[in-house]
């Protein structure tokens, strides 16, 4: 019999293979008592043979790897053996500390000479960690840390991964990851979206209860792991996951729905390196320019001549298509030093956002000024639309608006305060658009912290609370002629894309990665089969039981 | 012209009356450059001469004042000569210190003995600071900080005001309390409350335009400070206001609107001192009694017989009546050593109230079993309600109501989280009773910490976003036929009360000192009238407009 854990899918797609537990990090060894002095070549020795067992291992699986994985493996096994590594360990151990400490401290000193030497030497500091963390292993008799060697095909399971243990994933073994802990922007969330391989985060306490060989069939879209699923059907669903993953890769673009109701498709950026990238993909403009991003570690406010060159940057990636810039949006996660308050207690509830702007006017007509200066540089055809983040009241949205018309620049919000929601028939006559961030209007809505990993189980876009605050949005733009995107996580989710659109959502803005996946499932259903969903989902109790209602109309609409 | 200011009314009444600022507390002095020796005793003798001064201008009020006030002067004077205190600061400026630095050494010193002497003495200690404070001033030539002389009436308008400057606030100088910061639950709110004196905060920095001595006339229900208002009016209104005091004053209860349609009104308690009290009042249970309170302090989990006992005394004040208890809300502002997690980064959005339970589900039916325990010494006239903080989704809503049917106890859950209002629907069918906690609703659904003195304006109770919920919440309460409550700040409004009853609240709960004034103003309209004043804000675009236009509303009834 089949039985299933849910989690929190982050990335889509479907696999079915043993599960493989990563091992964790060893503690870090504290200054025991001292070696006696007698006693320290043996310890050294000691020390020796652990290394040597150590790059042994590596170099084994370097054998029968190939290519860059090769490198880093080979690599890895030389840094063992590195002479000057291995005498700062004999001095350590020569001053009385046992071989375990000695490791730390060794290390502890060519990281600090890698870093002051920067650049590459400096991207080598994760690996001298993980020699150290595999030689203390060895040193305790301990199992050695992090990424097991695996054989054939494997479904990775951590508590959470650290950048070190996905290094040298290989997706032709590992067909996807699952952690207890960790959330949709995680580091793992995000490695295995450039992997492309099915993760799902946050599935709690239960996933401790897979070992490791157990075979399991997870689905990155529902988030569930399950156990005894029957092996014909989950093969099979394995196979026609890989005919979808073809529709993506032929997918072109502009986006539609298969009864030609179009939705813009625009890419979520916070520099002109990633417009650029955005650019080569399918996305019609840019739908969340985050310029919050650049300026975190500025000691003092950039002047707007310094600002507008910023900002020019990320025009220039699409110099005649929309661009929405979203101004500062400082604070709670994103502290800002010259904008935003220290010690809130609540930070995320705290002045951040527009709020900042209200005792400090100048610091957002000033922004306002650069993004108008970079824009007066733009090709007649290019739009470039300004939205104020942490919009509550309509008020605030007037007082915005009018700062921005002054300008010259077409005036929006963010809808991400449920307020802003709730009263979307008072807010859209002030504004030309509104775009939805999912994320923050999930964290409020459920009154959870979008970054907690205990609460990963309320902060999914998937929560009917949710979509029928996204409903009033659209009733509320539509009523005022208003369009209104979505840019969150959950416009970058395929199946909800569906749902979005169908609560009538105009635009999706996502990371450029996620638009062909999006673009390729809408080309398959139609109005009305969005609506249908959306339907489904609102009506549903919960956000697992939304997903799987949708997911069955859709497969009842491909069948 | 006229001209208003916004801030929060956080107790109805109206005054008008000059603008009287209390001065702000004079910063510390710092240990500066030592004093000459030959400079010492002229240096104790410019103490001397600013302790006399203060002294003098105390007894100078005491003259004047009788009662209670008088002693307080009076022995506040005899503090400023009093012999051991002059002869530390003599000892402190021998050691080389000036006269400001000697006064702070001198205190502190005093304040350790105060406090340990505790009981009566360690009261004294605030009357001691303010001692320092004033003669700290009037040595720098500063003006006297605190709560200046008033002849005749005064409106007092401060940033904040402490404890030390509301110790002899007489209400017939007093007339009103205004301040620049703050929130509903400052100390500034809660003394007014008790003096019954109109009080608006979080005025803003525009308060500080209007000088002592300003005529100003100020609405603490709509929470408008107005300076050049035509005097016959305001003279009128405060006029009006007392005959609505009266009325008052004469109320009895039960609550019902004037043709008849019962509303149950009811306390808000957080022990059996609280209950006792409330008993004396019109309330005709407790509608809101908050269990964590009394555990704050505890550094293990009370036994179950323990914890019975303490609810046990609750629910002796009302033997035969409804009293609703609420499950530990611990966490955020009310952390519990043995329940909440440490360092979140955003406690209100974390794991508290019944997500606390997810994890340790035998917290939580431990409690349950002493509530039952307790409950089942009380008549059987006597209705026990349980209810949970923080229910987000229905599948928490149905698991809750699950625990407390097996114990006999009546499942109801709170309405603060911006989810449970969306979806009413879904959660309503699991449970026998809900009530909406206004002060986390509006917290979360305006994403404005309900704590922060910056975000008052946005964590008014009066904000049509949370009265939509409201309004939500009753539908699906109707629908189901689920009563559903009120017991935030909200209830204890005048005005909003009947708001709530208009968009079909079945009972307001409130601290005990409101609940005449919330019967009394219920009497004075109909339900018909009151659905139109709830119409009437939850179109309105903002809070102060839905406060103005109810008002409007109320006077055209009352014409």
């Amino acid at each position: 019999m089949s039985k299933s854990i849910n989690g929190t899918g982050v990335v889509a797609g479907v696999a079915y293979a043993p599960a493989v537990w990563v091992r964790p990090r060893p503690d870090m060894p504290q200054p025991g008592a001292s070696i006696a002095e007698d006693a320290r070549d043996s310890e050294f020795e000691r020390f020796q043979q652990a290394a040597e067992v150590v790059a042994g291992r590596l170099q084994e699986r370097a054998a029968e790897a190939d290519g860059h994985a090769k490198e880093v493996l080979d690599a890895t096994a030389g840094m063992v053996k590195d002479r000057g590594w291995h005498k700062a360990v004999k001095k350590n151990i020569a001053g009385g500390h046992n071989a375990e400490y000695a490791v730390v401290g060794a290390t502890d000193k060519f990281v600090a000479m890698f870093e002051s030497a920067g650049g590459v030497m400096a991207e080598r500091t994760t690996d001298l960690r993980d020699v150290r963390d595999r030689v203390i292993a060895e040193l305790r008799g301990e199992e050695e840390p992090g990424l097991p060697h695996i054989d054939g095909e494997a479904i990775l399971l951590a508590d959470d991964l650290a950048p070190a243990d996905t290094a040298t994933l290989d997706t032709t073994h590992v067909k996807a990851l699952v952690t207890e802990l960790g959330g949709p922007t995680s580091h793992t969330a995000i490695i295995a979206r450039q992997l492309d391989i099915p993760c799902i985060v946050a599935a709690g306490k239960s996933l401790r209860e897979i070992d490791s060989s157990t075979v399991i069939f997870v689905d990155g879209a529902l988030g569930t792991i399950t156990t005894g699923a029957d092996e014909t059907e989950a093969r099979q669903a394995v196979a026609d996951y890989k005919v979808r993953a073809e529709k993506i890769a032929q997918w072109t673009g502009p986006a539609h729905t298969k009864d030609g109701h179009a939705i813009q498709v625009l890419a979520n950026v916070a520099d002109g390196n990633a417009a650029r990238l955005a650019a080569q993909s399918q996305a019609e403009g840019i739908g969340l320019y985050r310029t919050e991003l650049s300026f975190l570690s500025a000691n003092s406010e950039p002047s707007v001549d310094e600002q507008a060159k910023v900002y020019g940057k990320v025009f220039d990636a699409f110099p005649d298509s929309k661009v929405v810039v979203r101004t500062l949006d400082a604070g709670s996660d994103k502290p800002i030093s010259y904008a935003t308050l220290d010690d809130e207690e609540n930070p995320a509830l705290g002045v951040r956002g527009l709020r900042i702007a209200r005792d400090n006017e100048s610091l957002l007509t000033r922004q306002l000024d650069a993004i108008a200066q970079a824009a007066s540089q733009r090709s007649d055809d290019a739009q470039t639309w300004v939205m104020a983040p942490m919009v509550a009241t309509s008020t605030e949205a007037q007082w915005f608006a009018e700062l921005c018309r002054e300008r010259g620049l077409v005036p929006g919000a963010m809808v991400e305060v449920p307020a802003a929601a709730l009263m979307a028939d008072t807010i859209m006559p002030h504004l030309d658009f509104v775009s939805i961030g999912t994320n923050d209007l999930t964290q409020y809505t459920m009154a959870a912290d979008r970054l907690s990993p205990q609460l990963a189980y309320l902060t999914d876009p998937w929560q009917p609370a949710v979509l029928r605050l996204i409903q009033h949005t659209c009733i509320g733009g539509a009523d005022n002629n208003v369009p209104v995107g979505v840019c969150g996580e959950a416009a970058a989710d395929p199946l909800l894309a569906c749902v979005l659109v169908g609560l009538g959502v105009n635009s999706l803005s996502a990371a450029s990665t996620a638009i062909a996946g999006v673009g390729a499932q809408l080309a398959e259903v139609t109005l009305e089969q969005c609506q249908e969903m959306a339907e489904a989902a609102i009506y549903s109790p919960g956000a697992p039981e939304a997903r799987t209602a949708v997911r069955a109309l859709l497969d009842g609409y491909n069948s």
